[in-house]
């Protein structure tokens, strides 16, 4: 029989973990992953995912594709991926077969994410390893101010990783938007995709433009300087969610 | 120099401890709290907490009081909870001077609790640890329908752990809301004060009740018989959550 093609919505938290991709040390949730498809196919699977989430990024709503020569109902598969990821915080939701030609990479069209920062003197108690704790009161105002400058297709060469393998710094950011929730102040972000590390590099940007050491206006001159000196650092990766990858037609209803 | 009483309102996470209670083997939220205020007094101080939570039991709002004799400012002495609470999930979120008389468990006019159940086939990944994860669809609605039964004043026996210290059976419940929010169900409870275990009893009810096994109605003879055999079985501490204490006049703004 022919193999069948599946997406997979997946959900992790990303502490304790080197991230998506297998390194040489450390545990990945590719490995975790493709350890569940390859213990139901009885051999070597290999996953691709719509984003490479970095050590310590969480996910509600990663997907993930891979080919299985074996028959099986979606409910089953999901319990069967879940039972094997079992005691790791990495859990299959949905399982859908696709066309052979289908991609969680290439067939995405937007990815979202959201950023959340607990601003408060107090360290967080609940909310520890998934937030990126600010002690000193940020203005989000002049965030959402400063966020709007980046809206629509730009060279993010100052928001880009050393590492960024991608091939073009032009990217189009459909949203930014900043708001404040009492001590919580969210970040949220979509694009078709985005460059390595540019969402956190856009957020400890905002960082320094919410406690006024920049002025709101000053994320036009990063972004036209093409020059990843100029913009902020890199914020904790902690604070960071992998809410949805989209796709056209919808994948998962 | 006379001491002087201070209200802290206080997060945290009840995983790994025996619940607020100093208990003879465990590590107790209560021991933390007291150990840190002693490290500021230079001698033992007690603290006395709006509501005991049970092992796993959350909090965003505990409140607690205790008399200190060293002049501190309210900021410092948040701060220096928080070094002293170091490394647990315990922190001080504010602290205010409350008159000689007032006390945390009996000037409290109210208590509120969320209960957070996962309502989806795959265990959770995020939210390991703060929700109850029922697999089977559950009948939010009929669940809603049954709450509205225990809303008012009751003789909640039925509800009420063998343990339970309070002298009278007799509560005013004045919320009892169920709502779904996709995979999520959440309960929200108030009333002046609660038996122990009361909300999870309650919430354990509802879950029978969600299920299809008995129906909205049943709560009401529940009730009436005041025999805990009656109802169902205690939900699990994790899922609980103390968000508020309420004060006539307020302490927390």
């Amino acid at each position: 029989m022919t193999a069948r093609r599946w997406a997979i919505l997946l959900e992790y938290d990303g502490a304790g973990f080197v991230g998506w991709q297998t390194q040489a040390a450390g545990l990945a949730i590719q490995t975790i992953v493709e350890n569940a498809v390859s213990r139901l196919a009885g051999g070597p699977v290999a996953c691709v995912t719509a984003g490479r989430t970095d050590a310590g990024v969480h996910a509600l709503g990663q997907v993930v594709h891979f080919d299985l020569e074996r028959e099986i109902e979606p409910a089953k598969l999901v319990q069967a991926l879940n039972f094997h990821t079992k005691p790791h915080r990495v859990v299959a939701l949905r399982a859908v077969v696709v066309p052979d030609d289908w991609s969680a990479r290439f067939s995405a069209t937007g990815r979202a994410y959201r950023y959340v920062i607990l601003n408060r003197r107090a360290r967080p108690g609940l909310e520890a390893g998934r937030v990126w704790h600010l002690p000193q009161a940020l203005d989000a105002a002049a965030m959402a101010a400063a966020a709007r400058h980046l809206l629509g297709r730009h060279d993010f060469t100052s928001f880009r990783a050393a590492a960024c393998q991608a091939k073009s710094p032009m990217r189009t950011l459909d949203r930014l938007d900043v708001t404040r929730h009492g001590d919580v102040i969210e970040i949220v972000a979509e694009a078709r995709s985005f460059l390595h590390h540019q969402v956190r590099n856009m957020v400890g940007t905002l960082k320094f433009i919410g406690e006024g050491r920049w002025a709101p206006d000053v994320t036009a001159e990063i972004l036209a300087a093409a020059d990843r000196s100029r913009a902020g650092p890199t914020a904790p990766p902690e604070g960071l969610f992998l809410t949805a990858v989209r796709y056209a037609p919808t994948v998962f209803d």
